[in-house]
């Protein structure tokens, strides 16, 4: 039995008393949410958000990739959203490796030699929320008047604290 | 009042009762979720996922990214991910607009040419979804033995079907 049957299964129930097929495409609140993949969070419940209310955007260290950015792109140009909240988080995994780490290990696994790579590991959250919150107020395809806020999560309280204020 | 501001609120509740300060950061099963950013798609409710049990990564489509990629190579890697499933749903945004409509729309509100750019749009999110699950079982730099799996979520039923079983 792989773990993901038990996700079917989990899905079956939801499905028998779904009751939110009538939601809109454009998000309820203008929100989109740039955050980590890492299993401890749970963007809605942490921030209480219902089905249809905000984008969610989630890789690994909730970079501003050029990806992320692609995202937030869609998302504000098509679907109306205008405030950017970017989530890192305390014990995050980007945290416990450097990218050299982990060429090494892709290398002894796999023979694979992706030194050229970045994997954006993190040094100091406080500092890679800061980088990224000013990397996605760079963006100059984003609609006028589009704000970017930092915040980092704490795994151990579930509590959120600003380090950089929406503008 | 911003929008986020009610998150914040939300968030108060939320660490006021919070009681998962213990969970460890190797997701308790080993999945990795990759979908959509819509706001319609909540991967923890629709799949009975509690906090701690899994990576999630969203991007708009739920595309197998380069930045997909990276997020999957860390989750494999480094935190015994072994599942991956990807998740593409029906009255997806994606399919709502193709990469020249936007860099059209992005040209006109801020005089920048991303004509270059690619905004992943869908067509045909089936189509869509064995790209994407061909894509990441291309990938060299992933354990042994790391299978992936694509699902069409119905965002007006909650149901998940099967299109690309685990392999």
């Amino acid at each position: 039995m792989s773990a993901v049957s038990d996700l079917l299964k989990a899905n079956e129930a939801f499905a028998a008393s779904f009751d939110k097929g009538d939601l809109e495409i454009v998000p309820a609140k203008p929100v989109l949410v740039l955050t980590c993949i890492d299993a401890r969070l749970d963007p809605a419940r942490m921030l209480g958000l219902d089905m249809g209310d905000a984008h969610v955007v989630r890789n690994a260290g909730g970079r501003a990739t050029d990806d992320a950015i692609r995202s937030a792109t869609i998302s504000s140009m098509l679907l109306g959203v205008r405030e950017l909240v970017v989530i890192h988080h305390t014990n995050c995994g980007m945290s416990l490796f450097t990218d050299d780490v982990l060429h090494g290990k892709i290398r002894d696994e796999t023979g694979i030699d992706v030194s050229d790579e970045e994997y954006l590991s993190v040094t100091d959250p406080e500092e890679s929320l800061r980088d990224d919150v000013a990397r996605l107020r760079d963006v100059k395809t984003l609609p006028e008047g589009v704000t970017v806020a930092g915040y980092l999560y704490d795994v151990r309280k579930g509590t959120l604290r600003e380090v950089v204020p929406a503008e």
